[in-house]
């Protein structure tokens, strides 16, 4: 009982790793790749057949199934790392031999071994044993199966021919050249260009009584013909041959070895081992730390899929490269999580101080996008931008003639749809071409259209020209963005937090969904269905045009006849008293009610099928994109047909629809866009003159609604530039708010001297524009999952979008034929995939789930969940108000609104904790947080311990951090430690 | 290198094992239930705080979230478990401790320690620690937390208040009666009833110097107050306070002990340990058996989900208890998978011997039912049944009217609708009351359908009575029927495998689904769609009744004449002549024609809005029912709701379009079943009279066509009845072919007699209806994966279901309102689910599927693929050359070809080998696969070490089998090993 135990503060591996992984100015070693061949009996005959192979994850071969199993975690037993130890303690370990062929490497190596341990005889037959031929699983193509068919009538011989020929043999082993198998290997693009091969051979034998072990590491890595299944040299050789009856050992053992070899640390290690006790020492070092998984917990027949993201090699190695061994553990997890957490960069807090220069801000923006403006555009040339156009196109021609029409409406078509059509693709290509953020996609926006519909009003009603008013506004307007940029006011969306933004981006989904639907029902409205309508009484079903009673038109003309020139000469009959006619019954329903006719019958208010038609297209377009969307992640088809289906899944959802409305016929309301380059209204042109219609005192006037549309674009804008900005979308090339800002107000000049639409940053299209050009890793290792690299930020696609969208007068050949009810399809999708990834909601759907199913989200595990249940329900009751306001006419100060939002949230200061808020709300900037975790550490250090190191996980990353490297494992106090606290060294057990 | 290594042959805590748990006389052990607890320092104030708890796996306390983790496998390091067993060697280790408090059980303890390891002073601080109070994890409503909302304004003491609030103290340590805490923990709900706790300590104090470790067993678990969190009695205590600062450490250690107290081995082990070293012992033992996960592949972090299925501890266990050690290796594999394999009862092999006796099949059916019976009524009540009758009724009454009308028109009503409504009423609920299979059900079918359609045109056209001449064939094929019972002729089904069964269902479900659509497809013919309406021109749409030119109807009295007496007098008038004429534009279309008039305008061939709405009704009940079932496996709401909308899924789906379908008022294809009990045809009664009719020859030559009737009849009986027995529904109450045969020939006479169709059993509705009895266990661990238990064998839902079928005659005014197209998606579901979990299906998808996205399936380890796909190719072919058939005239042999499907199964065994066939086809029955495996295995033993335990898999559980225990591990030769082999003992190393 006196010697006491627990926790070795160092262990002498630690202590050796240290020492040789040490120096950092070393390359970084070459991948290994592991490929493990086991030794085969046919009767007398025997060969080297693949059974494994590593580059980052295993894949066996499936012995009957003749295929590469899935890559998966490489689980080993317990028992097969120790009894490698032994083997590495006890064979012959050979570094930094100089071979050049594999005959002799093995001549050098069987050499080493002492006469005494190995009999002459027996060092032929290994000899012999190793050199025989080594067979690889490489595919074949499926069309064989029908040839052998034939070959393979009488089962038992056959088998075996047809094994044979499924497999590749190389019978080379001593050539240097490699084999047209091996060229031909299309596996090759899967190893790094620069990989070296590490070669595990195991087998049995009979003639050997004890096994006979070798760990070979070449000075160079040597081309050894056929002994791996690619062209890459080899450099490591783990030989182990042992007498009959452990093969299974034998192979746990060689499995052992090949996952150690693509291990990033042992790999480290076993190129710089000096000795045969480095390499144990790296295998004590790994064993440190595994992770163990209870027999009665687990079923080690499941083979584990690769993780979607591993624990860094150079955390790990960290630890050892490290000369202040004394600070490590408390900032070595600091460190690493702020690493973790994306370029800061686009994190508003760095970009958006408040610069004491004029203009500063603008300056910088500048300074800082230039260098990428030629990338902007090479960059852009990539098959995802074509799926990207083709759908931010419709989206913004839809949404142009949308609001065309209804601005048209609101201005008695001062601004049109044509106006909204010249507009977008003016201000669009503009912006995209110059602004600080390319990805941003302009549009008009509600608020701005309650505004003109108000300013057109008030005119109106005082007598003021609503176009020359308008300048003047726009000008102001204008005038003051430019001051707002000048004095770098953009600073002031640092104070919008995660809460603001979510509940501003969430709204503006909402909206989009729900206008979406709103049209769709509207399409009920207007073809109303004819419920009681029965097929068998089909004849009382009419809709006649009845003239108008002829008493009433005896004083004057009958509107008819006012027109009478125009009608068609069928329509007209001379009655027998020689006066014209009309033939009611000929009229179109239109032309009926034109001239005063009226409209009787059951049929006259109803439309068929339309309604329905409209519904099938509409939740066909939309549920057809979402399925589609995720066929990406199906198991059907190449990885790369699956990419290509999800990208174009909105353009092949429109195509098919568009094709089944073209097949049914039906007429339905279709996408109608102006063909005619001219103003909507015949009396107003291309410019606005701005002087000269109304008092001058009305120039000065104007200033003061210019400032309610200066903050309404302001908010509007810089939003959205923050949601586009979001750390989430990776974005490499920064932000630019001032450089934005300065460009929506200069549009906004333009615009109003063109008597067109004002633009802003409209949140859902820009979302959608980001979710299309987002990529992700090509997979390198069989098994890694693919990460989010970021955006493609690039000005191409928004350019064309715009220049399209100008040019559309001259595709509405084509355009006529989308309905309007998948387009709407399209909106719903927008809206529904911009709320996806958006914390809030996702907090919202907790409210529906048993705690127990809850996802693991990493703000659950740190923050009550009745803390997160109350700040959701405060966003939610914000939002509820925000809604009720933008159905009023408050609406025109909604963006004001996210002021008070802005507010909200301070309030919320003093319910919640920083903790809190921290998890909940990412309220701390990267740089800031990392000093506050630094003081909060030291500050705990001393008090309670049993605080886990998940509690320091860096809550701005949104996800968990890589745990520190515990502390336990490898203090890095002085080896001569206080006798009392640890006098027993456990590692040391492995080096009994 | 002289004493040479590799695999200890037996380890001393294997043999120490075996002799601690090598009586098999106990009983089993209770369930452990493990709670730890770690100190918490709050300033001066300290207290004891739940931290982790397991069952089978680990919940955790999430510290920041107040909550409990879901519950994950506990992924240890293996430090902490060589810790944790330097712990157990050098701690106090008391076994059979006789205590009834925790005070004296801690007084005995430290009394245990020899004075100079302990001084007093610290001994009693030590026991002022361990009787502090216990705070335990519960759970608390979630509407306190508004409560909460102005107590925590300021946000540092509320913290802490708010804490102490959520949870719940207990205070009373020394009581011996459960808290009130404890009582109302609904989590006991989870722990079995006998389950024992153990109770985990771990903590670090300022005034140790070194750690204090006990491990305690007592004697007779005993209620130690407010220590657990339910009042489950704690038999085992493991304590480990240490010196401050190791507090990961501590824990990681406790989390050790804890999951080891929790795996079904060392439990075992604890409960029976006689000292220090078996505990030791078990340690070694669970060491030698965990997994290990490299640390680069798999990050440490990510919780593990609790597999579907975990080895069993009974074979974990096995090993220890068998006496035979030296045969173990070679049968326990064999015994296992055999036991996996589920009960072979229902194999069709052990049924269906061709028995000596006459009758014998049938008497062995009915003894082996008949003490089912009485549980085959109360096993139904249960409120599943309630979704299976409601689904299975759906579908019965729809195919009863659907065959029903086939019939009629086949027959010319001789055999209608309400025949069909009376033949399947009483049919099915004879067959559901005494059959040996009452899962099936019956229904008429297809090539039945053809017969009669053939007999009948036959009759007419050789002037035979259809009735009589039907009547005695039906009697002549129930007599075969009988023979075939009573000459044990279903023994002929052994040769049906896999591929003909497969074949087969998945030919009738996409029969189904083919109709399905088609008649889906027919709704658009029905109601065609005026594609050129336009809503402009709706005057110019009406279709009028123009009256048939009279000059044909000068001499004789027009069609409408005929019948005045019929008409409303609405619609007659009387002209100047007095003559009467009719008022033609009142009409309806089918009145007009009728009369002879002729329709006339452009919306006479069109009927709006139905066939969309036809569609949108299908597809949508067919798209809302796949939605509703997957919602079992989504993330919202309890449990137990997701299971009862998961169970209604199709209730619910036609609710809801049955109510759409009202709502819109549409006049859809309504459901429409007959109102009156008589004969569709009134010249026929309720009994066919046998004689008298037709000449006396016809009596005998009718047993030719009754053979064809038979062999359809038995083909499509006992294939559905394979299908139905199959072994992954792990039936209990086993098949009953014979007695089934036996029933369909008397129903048949039965029916014959009563002019009623014949009825066989219905492939897609049977397994409907066997899928909508599946049971579950309900989980009791929380993580453990619900397993499939098997189905609901009882009569209660069929005979139900057919009641119904009989009395819809009175359920008419309800079954009104359900349109046709709600039906036909139900239809469709039924054909898509039946194609669930057939592997054919399955090997189908595989063509789509890159090689690397494959699913796991057992075969593909173990069969080239292109093998596979050989395989698949010849069934599809097989298949579609049924379809062919089936569609032309000679669907009448089609059962037939069935018996063709077998002979072309036959011929595949010279094109594959027996391997491939065990796997992708199931050939060998479970008792003759066991003995070719131990055949097999002796073969291999001498010859290919290296085969893998894989190999041994067996191919007929349809999935992987647990791993024989590795041969490695604990090898049952003798301890005297060949020295040469074995001299340094790998596990011993646990043991320095």
């Amino acid at each position: 009982m006196n010697s006491f135990y627990l926790l070795a503060l160092v262990s002498p591996a630690a202590e050796r790793l240290r020492y040789i992984l040490g120096e950092d100015d070393d390359p970084p070693n070459p991948t290994v790749f592991t490929e493990m061949d086991t030794l085969q009996h046919d009767g007398e005959e025997m060969e080297w057949k693949e059974s494994a192979r590593w580059i980052k994850f295993e894949e066996k071969v499936e012995e009957g199934g003749e295929r590469w199993s899935k890559p998966h975690v490489s689980t080993l037993s317990l028992h097969s790392l120790f009894e490698l130890r032994t083997c590495l303690q006890t064979g012959t370990v050979l570094l930094d031999l100089d071979g050049y062929s594999l005959p002799q490497i093995i001549g050098i190596n069987l050499s080493q071994i002492e006469d005494g341990l190995l009999k002459p005889e027996l060092r032929e037959k290994i000899s012999y044993v190793l050199l025989r031929k080594h067979r690889h699983q490489t595919k074949k193509p499926i069309h064989r199966s029908l040839a052998d068919i034939g070959k393979s009538v009488s089962s038992n011989t056959s088998e075996f021919t047809r094994f044979s020929h499924a497999q590749s043999r190389s019978m080379n082993d001593i050539t240097d050249t490699p084999s047209t198998d091996q060229l031909k290997n299309k596996f090759i693009k899967k190893i790094p260009k620069d990989a070296e091969a590490s070669n595990v051979l195991v087998g049995e034998v009979d003639f050997l009584e004890k096994p006979f072990v070798a760990f070979v590491r070449l000075i160079q890595s040597t081309m050894l013909g056929g002994v791996t299944e690619v062209p890459v040299p080899t450099r490591f050789l783990f030989i182990l041959l042992g007498p009959s009856g452990k093969a299974k050992s034998y192979n746990e053992i060689g499995r052992a070895i090949a996952t150690l070899m693509v291990d990033d640390l042992f790999s480290d290690v076993a190129y710089k081992a000096r000795d045969r006790d480095d390499l144990i020492a790296g295998i004590d070092e790994f064993l440190d730390e595994v992770i163990v998984l209870p027999p009665g917990e687990w079923d080690p027949n499941i083979r584990i899929e690769p993780p979607k993201k591993v624990p860094s090699a150079e955390k790990r190695k960290s630890v050892f490269s490290l000369n202040e061994a004394g600070q490590m553990n408390g900032t070595a997890g600091g460190a690493a999580g702020g690493s973790g957490g994306a370029n800061g960069i686009a994190a508003p807090g760095t970009l958006l101080r408040v610069f004491p220069r004029f203009c500063g801000g603008l300056y910088l923006d500048i300074k800082r996008k230039l260098p990428w403006f030629p990338s902007d555009f090479y960059e852009g040339f990539h098959i995802q931008s074509i799926s990207a156009i083709l759908f931010i196109y419709l989206g913004c021609i839809t949404n142009a003639i949308t609001f065309g029409g209804l601005l048209g409406d609101a201005t008695d078509n001062y601004q049109g749809v044509m106006e909204s059509f010249l507009g977008t693709a003016m201000a669009g290509s503009l912006f995209c071409f110059f602004a600080g953020q390319p990805l941003i996609i302009l549009s008009s926006t509600g608020p701005i259209l309650i505004f003109e519909k108000l300013l057109f009003d008030f005119s109106k009603g005082n007598s003021i020209d609503y176009m020359e008013f308008r300048l003047w506004i726009g000008l102001h307007s204008a005038l003051q963005c430019l001051v707002l940029v000048a004095t770098d006011a953009s600073f002031i969306i640092k104070y919008i937090t995660r809460f603001t933004e979510e509940g501003f981006s969430t709204l503006i989904s909402f909206i989009f969904i729900y206008d979406a639907i709103k049209k769709m029902i509207g399409a009920f409205k207007y073809y109303p269905i004819n419920a009681d309508f029965k097929a068998d009484y089909v004849t009382m079903y009419k809709c006649e045009c009845i003239a108008p009673d002829p008493g009433d038109a005896s004083g004057e003309d009958a509107p008819w006849q006012q027109e009478s020139s125009l009608l068609s000469t069928t329509l007209l009959h001379l009655n027998k008293r020689g006066k014209q006619f009309l033939d009611w019954t000929q009229l179109s329903k239109k032309e009926c009610l034109k001239y005063g006719g009226s409209l009787v019958g059951k049929s006259c208010k109803f439309v068929p099928d339309l309604a329905l038609m409209s519904f099938i297209l509409f939740f066909g377009t939309y549920s057809m994109t979402v399925t589609l969307k995720k066929f990406k992640f199906s198991r059907y088809f190449p990885t790369k047909l699956r990419k290509l289906i999800s990208d174009f899944s909105i353009f092949m959802s429109i195509l098919m629809f568009v094709g089944l409305d073209v097949l049914f016929g039906l007429n339905t309301p279709k996408l109608q866009v102006p063909t005619d380059f001219k103003p909507t209204r015949l009396d107003r042109g291309w410019f606005v003159f701005p002087f000269g219609k109304n008092p001058w005192w009305i120039y000065l006037a104007s200033a003061l609604p210019a400032l309610l549309v200066t903050i309404l674009i302001f908010m509007d804008q810089q939003i959205t530039a923050v949601i586009v900005n979001r750390k989430e979308h990776k974005l490499r090339k920064a932000a630019g708010y001032h450089l934005d800002l300065f460009w929506v107000g200069v549009l906004m000049a333009v615009c109003s001297f063109m008597g067109l639409p004002w633009y802003v940053a409209a949140t859902v299209i820009s979302i959608a524009h980001i979710d299309s050009l987002k990529m992700e890793t090509e997979t390198s290792a069989p098994g890694e999952q693919p990460q989010f690299l970021g955006v493609r930020e690039q000005r191409v696609t928004g350019i064309i979008v715009f220049v399209l969208t100008g040019i559309s007068v001259f595709l509405a050949p084509i355009l006529k034929y989308i309905p309007m009810p998948v387009l709407y399809g399209v909106f719903l999708y927008m809206g529904v995939a911009s709320l996806n990834g958006i914390q809030f909601w996702d907090r919202c759907k907790l409210f529906l789930m048993p705690a127990k199913h809850q996802p693991d989200y990493a703000f659950l595990r740190h923050v009550p969940l009745r803390r997160i249940h109350l700040f959701t329900l405060v966003q939610i009751i914000c939002l509820a108000i925000l809604w009720i306001l933008k159905s009023t006419v408050a609406a025109i100060i909604f963006p004001v609104m996210i002021l008070a939002l802005i507010l909200v949230r301070k309030m919320l200061d003093f319910i919640f904790s920083q903790h809190d808020l921290a998890w909940i709300d990412n309220i701390i900037p990267e740089r800031e947080k990392k000093k506050e975790d630094d003081k909060k550490k030291k500050k705990k250090k001393g008090n309670k311990g049993e605080e886990e190191s998940e509690d320091e996980v860096c809550p701005c990353s949104g996800g968990p951090r890589f745990p520190t490297p515990s502390v336990i494992k490898i203090p890095m106090e002085p080896v001569q430690s206080d006798p009392q606290n640890g006098i027993h060294c456990i590692t040391s057990k492995y080096s009994a």
